[in-house]
């Protein structure tokens, strides 16, 4: 007990020197900062988006009671302050404090990026958390962003998105050439190689681009986001699994001097909030991907389909040349991928006795 | 604006009020009450057990930073303050404000408790967490335990377990007439009626009773633990999958007295604590038995073993028979149990496609 009063006296001494001349209401004992942080937070998703933009939502509500008031943060859906994709440079720059989106979003400006998100054929949720949290990742992630002046989080995750919804049959390998699909990132160069048109659009095109067939096919992310744009209504096949994002993390990032101005029980606040919004936000997409699921299983005009185990072999092969070129071609991205890949094949022996084996006895 | 100018007024103003003459270096604008809290919290784990014993290390080690030290909690491991299985009764009591545990070690107690932790071939850590946070779960749980004025949150999580150790092969159904296993709960019943003999140890004498032969097999938590108590120097055969506990939940108990009193703002920060455990705590288990597993793969003394598939269909079928008989025995199990099944039947359907589909592919 001894070394704990201690402790406590020093937090006392720290609290009156705040406090000044100890004013008899300004109580004794603790030694939290009454500065207050006024923080805009911009992301990449339209507002309150179901699972996507409700985290930095439910980010901010809850560290400002959490901090009792002492850090508010205004959330900004995409293009309400800055473009979707300009998050990354707002935040570097200081225009605001901080930002939520996914770190493949980087593809061009920091390459090794999109390891800390989703590479085709890697790691899942559970995996990649293990290997942020305990197997080395985020030392890596805050190496590569030092320069940039950005401190990263992760922030939730989506789980296992679908492969997508298509308005042709994929029987064999050979349907996949001349498929016009909406893929962006690492998988929509894994579709070019396999004779196939990658289109990138914003996800509020999506629809009618579908619709009106100016593209065969499109992923977004899972049942229970692809139903809220009702594209069960512009494609007839659904299908899984998706190979190309099997367990997209998003990120929190925050300007390096804001976050150094913080003091050291916000800070806390802020970095266990956002990784409790990674439980929650996967409890939010497991709940609506299931209930979303049952619905459109009953839909008529739906057919749920499994990619052919032909197609998805010519796939990962190639994600695999996919991945080592961007390896090749950045020493950051060498050095953050070796790390990643000799992480996966330790951890995915593991989630094929545990997660896998277990699924398939049920 | 304008109204965020004026809820920041009032903020203002409480902390005037609180602060009476408001001495000029107790800033204005926030309003954390500076009152303090001491708290004691018992667990049913060894002291800094790995995974399981520093969930609640991590928290009171986190909410004391989050709250600049205005809620500290003193962590006592199993018998340093009450038995590893009375945790229940203590915080019920008030004699402490918290403990960490496991939910199914009150059956007996709160027959119905078992839902929110494990349940042979029940829910995953995915799938449990949907079911508590946006399935409508939690309700249910702070409705069974209020009467014994007790506050629950879900901290934590193993992930998939590991079937066991055995000194026998188990090649056929027959093989588990007269198997003499630890194994506690619902899994030892449903051995039992399997022809085996469960027995029910505490940790710290597993290893010796299998190393003595007093019993056959073990089951205990999966690579990460298992080899932590070198089990793999006591046995042979290493199975998988863990039917009897495909993720079992941890929670964090409070007195409704000691919960009651924390202002918002210690409130927000503990639950939030807790969900934060929860990504932690299972990137723990993944990095850790991913890292075992790899050791014991390497073990000449080691083989690594997967149920038969004619084991496993009479385990599921006969888990069925012991949860229908728990909730024909327990209105609030019969309640409970089938809100967990009805969730179950739909999310298990979404993880077929998404985690079951996606591991299948690598």
């Amino acid at each position: 007990m001894k070394r704990r009063q201690f402790v406590g006296g020093l937090a006392a001494a720290a609290t009156l020197s705040a406090c000044a001349k100890n004013d008899t209401d300004c109580n004794v004992g603790a030694a939290a900062s009454q500065e207050t942080f006024e923080w805009s937070c911009v992301t990449s998703w339209p507002p309150k988006f179901p699972g996507l933009g409700m985290a930095p939502e439910n980010l901010a509500t809850r560290v400002e009671k959490a901090s009792a008031g002492r850090l508010k943060i205004k959330v900004y859906g995409a293009g309400e302050l800055v473009p979707a994709f300009e998050v990354f440079d707002a935040v570097s720059r200081g225009t605001v404090e901080m930002g939520h989106d996914a770190s493949y979003y980087h593809k061009g400006k920091v390459d090794a990026a999109q390891f800390f998100a989703a590479i085709p054929f890697g790691m899942t949720n559970l995996e990649l958390n293990g290997w942020l949290y305990y197997g080395g990742g985020m030392a890596l992630w805050r190496e590569l962003y030092a320069p940039f002046g950005l401190v990263p989080f992760p922030t939730g995750n989506t789980g296992v998105q679908m492969g997508g919804w298509f308005n042709k049959e994929i029987n064999t390998a050979d349907d996949l050439k001349g498929l016009k699909m909406r893929i962006p990132g690492l998988g929509g160069e894994v579709l070019r190689r396999a004779g196939g048109t990658p289109v990138t659009l914003p996800g509020s095109e999506i629809f009618t681009a579908l619709q009106t067939g100016s593209i065969d096919a499109t992923e977004w992310v899972g049942p229970y986001n692809d139903a809220s744009f009702g594209l069960h209504k512009a494609a007839r096949y659904y299908y899984y699994p998706g190979w190309q994002e099997p367990g997209p993390g998003l990120e929190t990032i925050i300007n390096a001097d804001a976050w150094n101005s913080l003091p050291a029980d916000l800070q806390e606040i802020v970095s266990t909030t956002c990784q409790a919004i990674t439980t929650d936000m996967a409890a939010e997409y497991t709940n609506g991907n299931a209930m979303s699921l049952q619905q459109l299983k009953n839909d008529p005009n739906v057919e749920l389909r499994r990619f052919p185990t032909a197609v998805i072999d010519l796939l990962r092969s190639i994600a695999q040349d996919v991945v080592e070129e961007l390896m090749a071609a950045d020493p950051a991205a060498a050095k953050i991928g070796k790390a990643y890949f000799e992480y996966l094949d330790v951890v995915a022996a593991n989630s094929r006795i545990a997660e896998q084996a277990y699924l398939s006895t049920r």
